[in-house]
């Protein structure tokens, strides 16, 4: 699924460039390779998954639940694709955000996250207007689709001469964790996969620690809000258990760090979710070599001005 | 030359993507792209021409007058050689741009702007250690090296289908200018280079709209300091004058908000002078399509900072 889903997305997703520097390199006393899906199409690896379902499904109309980066990928697939893209989003999400779903085509659609139901809410919409549900992770062919990047990571670290590393990966639901994991088990497995979550949000690393799904105590409160989620999918944890090696909990000041550092040293403009998996590459320790998927970029000014005045 | 030299790059430069974002089209009322070239080795441009010439001339060693990104890619392309480099630099230059360059290897000699003269300097240190001079844009193998950024537009141009643009490229001594001028000549005549320039630091603008060199009054005052030179040089000049369209001259609060959108819309971090293009691109107007060379990123936070407040 995952060869076929890089299939559909040649000439629509970006390759994204897999990017250096020696001052990172001295900071993390090893080698640093950085995956810069942030140059995705929609600021960050979304667009994967949500083009891929598209173009796999075909459907009339799609329908996401989503504030964030899910959401923008979901609007540019469908606009590319020429369908009508609903987004059910809570009316106390950001301004700038539903303004830029809605700038990408799709119809927002607002809740009241005290008193409505979303799910019954987006089931309506659904069913009324024979629209098809596109999940953030738990769903095959966004998996698939998001995996697309580590056939990317596996053909640019053979091309350094990169044979074994480690491959830290900013992880929620999971789906470009799995993803990425299925696709170099495959392509290049002396790369392993190490999920990176914001510490107090870390259910992915306690559930590898412990062998059995863990949740999260709390969903809202971290920087990170790209990557917060309930708990691993039913289709992402088994792979994720399987394939990945301990999870990294990263502080909010590394995360800020890593984003101060990639502005500096690479040229990217990185959201805190985004660059948990930098952060674990530069201020924790393991393999001789990592390579750092840096996830997103849709940070507005306030936090990266936070983040540079660090 | 530019052919020779994209030969001896591969493999060592990095292909920079060209990047684009409806909402960038949505501010510039046209097709927007951007060559991002922030994202070369050490964040500028300015390793290409380094590169091309070490790899060309093949010295036991190199030197070069330079404080800024110049200084950067000789230092890093003479280690990739394994040969000596020393970069002449005044010695009132930033602190973080001399700590920089040595970070990448070189020795940095230091002079006094008031009292040395550089070039009798640089000219004896040259003539005692054996070392060629790298000049930073009026020498030949330079210029061809920056051309190959012209080869690499020709091609993803023909890949999104874009055979008629105008191509806006930062431009101080005029070697990124006139590189890419000569490659898209040959490889897209549709595509026509249009220099920017920092207002009250626009040469070259002038030089084109009376047919003969101008010079800047000034060389000192501007935040585009990297691309601040008294004059076109001798070999860049002709090439501009013969295939170069009308010069842009950008103010500064135009850099700054080409460097903010660069940031919300591309991810990318962007110098005030590597962003007077894509303010060209956005807020000038000119033909339907537009290709914004982004030439560099290497920016203090703080300047960083003042174009996200502004």
């Amino acid at each position: 699924m995952i060869e076929a889903a890089e299939a559909r997305l040649k000439g629509h997703a970006r390759r994204t460039p897999m990017l250096s520097s020696p001052f990172l390199d001295e900071v993390a006393g090893r080698r640093v390779f950085v995956k810069a899906e942030c140059l995705q199409h929609t600021g960050s690896f979304k667009f994967r998954g949500a083009w891929n379902a598209v173009a796999a499904l075909n459907p009339s109309g799609v329908l996401a639940y989503s504030s964030g980066n899910h959401a923008q990928g979901v609007a540019l697939a469908a606009r590319m694709r020429g369908i009508p893209a609903v987004i059910v989003m809570p009316a106390d999400a950001p301004a700038i955000k539903i303004a830029n779903t809605r700038a990408l085509g799709a119809e927002v659609v607002e809740y009241d996250r005290a008193t409505a139901d979303r799910d019954a809410l987006g089931a309506r919409i659904a069913a009324e207007r024979g629209l098809t549900l596109i999940k953030p992770y738990d769903m095959a062919e966004v998996i698939a689709g998001q995996g697309t990047t580590g056939l990317e990571i596996a053909e640019q670290a053979a091309e350094a001469g990169i044979t074994k590393a480690e491959v830290t990966v900013p992880c929620g639901g999971g789906g470009l964790t799995s993803g990425i994991a299925l696709a170099l088990e495959a392509r290049a497995p002396g790369l392993v996969v190490r999920p990176a979550e914001p510490e107090g949000f870390d259910d992915v690393a306690r559930s590898l620690a412990t062998g059995t799904l863990q949740r999260n105590a709390r969903l809202s409160g971290s920087i990170c809000d790209a990557i917060i989620t309930p708990q691993a999918g039913d289709l992402t944890w088994p792979v994720i258990r399987r394939l990945c090696g301990p999870g990294h909990a990263i502080t909010e000041d590394e995360a800020l760090r890593a984003m101060a550092l990639a502005h500096d040293r690479l040229k990217l403009v990185l959201e805190p979710g985004g660059a948990v998996a930098l952060a674990a590459a530069l201020f924790r320790p393991g393999a001789d070599t990592v390579i750092a998927v840096a996830s997103g970029g849709n940070v507005d000014r306030a936090m990266m001005v936070r983040a540079l005045a660090a």
